[in-house]
């Protein structure tokens, strides 16, 4: 039996196709190929085709693209009874995000004549827009419905396409990797939707707010994926050549240190000594996100490593001590743990860029400093480039908790179908789930009955 | 107790080792290294290295790769008893069907002075002729022997081989993410064979052809593997530059628009709206099908985002009333439902195609012309492209109906090992199949029990 | 409860952060951008940015980085209460090795006016020596503490580096995908420390070292991953152009013609024809191995094939018949029976290598000669070539046994927490280990008691 305040048979239909169809409608008017993707504008341009940009940047978007459907999908497998919801709504807003985050993003900054141009590039940032979505669907992950993320998801892209618009537009802020306008504010933004939904009564579905063993196992193919594919992340858009190569590098180094200091933390903080999998699963790869503003900059290998080790510390010492206390004291129900591997993490990333940036000499970059920031390559001091960076990190937690607040109360609304307080974190609401498994001697005298009969007929 | 019929001892080390040491010969008389993977032929081109074609398919040939073995592979692992079979026989036959796809293809269309010339692209192409093996696995999933599946596998690939040719060689045909060559022929090859191989009393298996809860997982595994990488399957063999990129913007946008019409769809028909997980993780896919011809041509992006939000309704629709129907009225048994995400919208996309190239025209492609259509370029009608189009959608329908029906009656052959009606869906048939886990409280008690002794002694 | 010597609370902590430190302080004091990182240094060369090796590089990279972290992790999660140890110890010490291993290949044949230079070929070669190291830990599986393998790693790596210097910088060797130096190396020294750990009474601890159904699937994830990946784990650090696609495409036909000999050697030799998940994870991978060191020659694909063929023979053969002996004469455990997976046809691959070098001629290789064996094109005979590759096989095999033997010894001193016999195989000694789900059915009676009684009130 199903609430029908939680059947989707309506709802669920009618906001997918309203969805879709507008998309459709506004891609046939505002999208086309860009001159990388459009076969006559390409040929004009006389170009090898060796030199298509398609060569230099679709193998880092389909990293990019594994770590938000198997990364962000599994990684929310942890719990027991969630998995199908896990990674089958992440798919289903996903699917949506990056077609909208194509509209919003090109709307605020790739228009041309009245046009947005989309290829390989606009790809990336649309996939990066819906990694920010994710983040946020890991903090209410388990209360709500699949029409409430569709809901969240069109309102947070389209304020993080603003956002991101006023910092890499406007203000000229670096944040290739998005420490600040991904994983900040996707952070954040979750953080003030889950506290505006706050539930009370939460606890009564308490039992099903853990993992078993299987769904841990799960839990790390995101794990693994999301650390593995990392570098690629970070360095999917910034320049070609030596940025795109140095990021990776910085990212790599920053996160193996993280895994260490993880490690350490997690067996640590334990009474026993045992490691805990909710750490290993998520502060490890709080390297990454540390790396996101700085990587593309001059970092140094052991500047990235530095970085790292500080990441997994603060993120293992987040989840061990001051999650409960967000919970307990500013009603904040954040099921995956976001603030401590997306949001404390971003907020050091952001420092860690602003701080290199304002440290940055033609001495060290020298030709390459055009690349990394033209702005002081144009004349500006380095500090000043430092203190548009630390602006950026306050605009962007702004934003985030200004439009979380209001989303969430939009969410509030009781016409989108979201789960009792006593039935979270249950899959068996919005899927067809099957029966278990017969045990297998259950199977093997099953067989071997089976086989007896045929034998006797 | 296995029943001698089955008993693979004998049969299976026989059809692997004669079929690898004909393999083995053959590649010894026919194959040689191409003029880009030659030590000495590359050399006397006088290229620079970075121009070698690995560079420019090898990374889209990966994400064939895995869309074949872990895709296909786990996709397939949906049934409660038969994982190992499952992934282990997809393992078993494309690495056959790989091999001697390779000398079929190359017999057909790749000889060079009696020579059978092989790199990345030919690797591509007989990853893809293994695709279509796959297709037709899925819709005698349960069913069949390994040996019966090589069989099939040596028979299919001879086939795909010939259909290829005639389209693609012949008649001039544009196909290049298989809409018709892969989707359509071994979906329409596969139901075929499954319907000549018929089985009355299959009911008597019928409780092992479901899922159970982590099944379903693992099956998630390989959905999301195929449509994360379906943009790299449709432009893996496209021309250079624009089309390549073109064609995997399409792809990507056609995906993402099937995910929200198979949601709506699944939920819709539901008689309590929720989400069907065969649903999600099949009709989701239909997009990257339907795109299969017509992603390399001017699609533009909401004509793809068209094409793949009409191939998830028809997708889900066929699972909901369609299948049942094949199955009680054509005897059909469709155990992965191959029909609904690769046999209609196969069909969907030759249509798309055929009317894609129907309408095109020098001022839409410009001088990408000659790439995307070299025969309209070379002067003849668009009109005369697209009645090429449908017609090779009728060849490929006509090889593959004839050709399933003729290797269906071999298959029958009783040889082969085939499984009994009453013990279809096992694994245990073929496989050493493991005990059941002990609970982990049993495993606790286990532990502090040992402990205790330890301590006591 | 847990026994105090296993506890980690101080052991692991303090190994981590003195291991990170000293390696930040080294990276900080040693390690500099290369040429293609360093953004003043890059655009001193005045190349296009296109022609960074990222490009040429990366793709082969992250794939490597892929079988590294998920194919060697889940790989080894077949056992039924180790999955957590097996990925997450994986995890742990492969992110230290990566770091200590770019410091000490940087050492022995990376320095630059003392300093080592880093980019995308070192970060290749760290993976690669990690792999080395998870070969080991693949011997030593459940029966070691995080701090023993961490341990192990430190010395494993220095190792490693000292036989890759004598091999390829002052013998001249040919290695491109680790037959000898990854493979060969990584078995016998792991074989030797296992034998030198060797416990009596691990027969306590029989019942969980086996699999059961669900970890043998996670398992299949790290087959067909280092399966997949493999063409590009042998072509990733050869010279680039013709060598590179050459290697991977004879990869990719060694493991083809592995999967076919695997499955029916499985087959032959089970009493009842079964397949066993053993084999198939293991030795369908012996193709990969064996071409490790002639992968990038002229072995034609014939030749690759027969390799595989033989590969997969011998690897089934030492699953069956040798491990056992191995275990009772030798008293050498190897629990994921790495002599046949990675010992023996290391062995094959450094012979075939060996012959192949032997063979080569400036006919056969043309201007290419140059790139696979410069010794040769700089006059030496071939013959000498392929001595050098034979005694480069006995300098490793002298190494790793060696240096695996004083390793064991090291590891056997009581201050490290390894576990006691009775509890080997079993993650709740290291992890906090969640419990078990409750069975559907009982869920669903929960659900619908909950919804009962908020009808109710």
């Amino acid at each position: 039996m199903t609430d029908s305040a939680t059947n989707m048979r309506l709802k669920l239909p009618i906001t997918c196709f309203i969805l879709e169809i507008i998309l459709i409608i506004l891609f046939g008017v505002l999208v086309q190929y860009d001159k990388e993707t459009d076969a006559r504008e390409w040929h004009k341009l006389n170009h090898s085709d060796y030199e298509n940009d398609f060569y230099y940047r679709y193998p880092s978007f389909q990293d990019v693209h594994v770590m938000i459907f198997i990364g962000f999908g599994f990684l929310m497998t942890f719990l027991q009874r969630y998995g199908f919801s896990s990674v089958g709504f992440n798919f289903l807003i996903a699917a949506f995000a990056l077609q909208w985050a194509t509209l919003m993003q090109g709307f605020f900054h790739g228009m041309h004549g009245g046009k947005i141009h989309i290829g390989v590039e606009s790809m990336i940032n649309a996939d990066f827009c819906t990694g920010s979505v994710l983040i946020s669907f890991g903090a209410v992950l388990g209360k709500t419905s699949p029409v409430q993320l569709l809901i969240m998801a069109l309102f947070e892209v389209t304020l993080f396409a603003v956002n991101e618009f006023i910092l890499l537009s406007v203000l000229g802020t670096k944040d290739a990797g998005g420490s600040m306008t991904i994983h900040t504010f996707g952070a954040y933004f979750g953080l003030m939707v889950t506290r505006v939904l706050y539930r009370p009564n939460l606890d009564k579905s308490k039992h099903r707010n853990s993992s078993v063993y299987h769904s841990d196992m799960f839990a790390m193919i995101g794990t693994i994926y999301l650390w593995m594919f990392w570098p690629s992340f970070n360095s999917a858009i910034t320049a070609h050549g030596d940025d795109q190569h140095r990021t990776a590098l910085n990212t790599y180094y920053s996160l193996a240190a993280c895994t260490l200091s993880t490690y350490a933390m997690s067996s640590l903080t334990a009474h026993d000594g045992k490691l805990d999998m909710v750490h290993i699963q998520n502060a490890a790869l709080a390297g990454g996100v540390a790396a996101g503003t700085a990587g593309e900059m001059m970092l140094t290998p052991y500047g990235s490593m530095i970085v790292g080790f500080l990441a997994g510390i603060i993120s293992v010492l987040g989840f061990k001590y001051l999650s409960p206390i967000l919970e307990d004291k500013l009603k904040i129900q954040d099921t995956c743990g976001v603030h401590n591997l997306h949001g404390m993490p971003g907020i050091l990333g952001a420092i860690v860029g602003a701080v290199t940036a304002a440290v940055a000499t033609k001495d060290v970059y020298g030709d390459g400093l055009e690349d990394v920031f033209p702005m002081i390559a144009d004349g500006k001091e380095a500090s000043y480039q430092g203190g548009i960076q630390a602006i950026s990190l306050a605009v962007t937690l702004g934003i985030a908790l200004l439009g979380g607040a209001i989303v969430g109360f939009i969410l509030k609304l009781p016409i989108f179908g979201q789960p009792p307080d006593t039935i979270c974190f249950e899959d068996s609401i919005y899927w067809e789930v099957p029966g278990e498994e017969e045990s297998h001697e259950d199977q093997m005298t099953d067989v071997r009955t089976e086989e007896a009969e045929k034998l006797n007929c």
